[in-house]
């Protein structure tokens, strides 16, 4: 069953001109790239920054990747971007990330991404026991 | 209603070093540049190149998009994307996307974008007489 | 002659996956991207925010690119972006750009862009005087 | 001493709608991007493939990178990517990197790479005697 008020966390981003295209809003495949600042910043927020998990041998490549796109995004406007996470099943877990502009929380974009636990070589793995706490905790905590 | 065969039209690329990441293969928003690419030459095989569509004043922003990773693709390895399209209801377009290695068939992913069809002020518009033309030639070709 | 002092805004970001390639640092074209987040809050702490200038139909065009790179970045390292400027020529505007680790201040990358003045149909325009006022104001102030 | 007229490998690229920014032009760092696909095509045209070269432990990230952006390129168009490589010094490589559009040959962007040999652990290495004897190879070839 799914958090009924999971955890979430934010971060503010810009779009940077690098992100536009000749249509004048960002290119489509950057909300995959902010998804990930937006994950980035809530498993930092959670106490399991990617990069413990990462040392500690765990991996979570993307096996799945939805977006709508909302609303457009122009140079410079400042973003935040709202990320949360369960468990999907045993082995999976699924990031739930909504963007808006910061101050006028016009929609830009939302959508998930899944991911598998795998160790270093690629083989999927159990998810540490001390993650699934630290993502119950923290699941809790928002409820 | 779907087409059972629509029209396909393949492109090859490969992955570039700036498409890896620290994982070793390739970054999961990369899959949406390449299905772009794909998109292109579906556009074109079709005698409707996006440049085409957008020097008549039709632009067609994504609103939807979604990949499913299937495999690793590593850098230097050639791929093959291959793009087929159909309406989706009188005002979208969707493109479905398969993305597997050139030579071996092993899979690297595969989903859809789904484009609204706007004019160059962003308000949407009807898709194009000759346009809808192009797409039911293609696709009753493909049948 | 070059200003000994210019005025220097800094700004801090952070490495991102997607900015990484297979051998664990960030690839070599994401400089570039950095020394743009660098120029923009440059120029909005000269009271000169890109966006005014392009509203203001000034566009500034990249004409040339330097990069030297001068030590490792990885994923999630927070790294402090410091720019100036001054202009090259009565034509022309070079940043430059040094990039650092927030914390340790290891260097990670410096260089400098060169900019034309164009206006919205790409032809060369003299820069705004007001543009040129804010400039000699901020360097001024940094001397 | 520079080879007056050293061995040179093409490559065919699409800019991609991916590759354009707000100006209907390519973004800047892309001109790095396709350096890299230069790059990849003159070392398998020289018999060496970069990743024979990792797989050998020998790496060649970048130290110093150039560009001059002579023209525009706008989406779909089909450019040339032409380079050449010499030693500079004992320990490093150069990379000349020509970009033009492929029919009109009117010029895109210009400049150069400079890569040291490292090795796996990213400590400097010499460059392998298999690797310096193609290189000569192949430019006295093209003398």
């Amino acid at each position: 069953v799914s958090e009924p008020n999971p955890f979430r966390a934010d971060v503010l981003l810009r779009v940077r001109y690098s992100d536009t295209d000749q249509m004048g809003t960002f290119y489509n495949s950057r909300a995959l790239d902010w998804f990930e600042c937006g994950r980035t910043e809530l498993l930092r927020a959670m106490g399991t920054p990617y990069t413990t998990l990462e040392a500690a041998g765990v991996f979570l490549p993307v096996t799945e990747a939805h977006v709508e796109y909302r609303g457009r995004a122009r140079y410079d406007d400042l973003l935040r971007v709202t990320t949360s996470a369960e468990m999907s099943g045993k082995a999976r877990i699924r990031c739930d990330v909504e963007i808006e502009h910061a101050e006028s929380r016009a929609p830009v974009a939302r959508g998930y991404t899944v991911h598998a636990f795998v160790d270093a070589g690629g083989r999927p793995m159990r998810p540490p026991s001390w993650f699934l706490d630290a993502l119950r905790g923290a699941n809790g905590a928002g409820g």
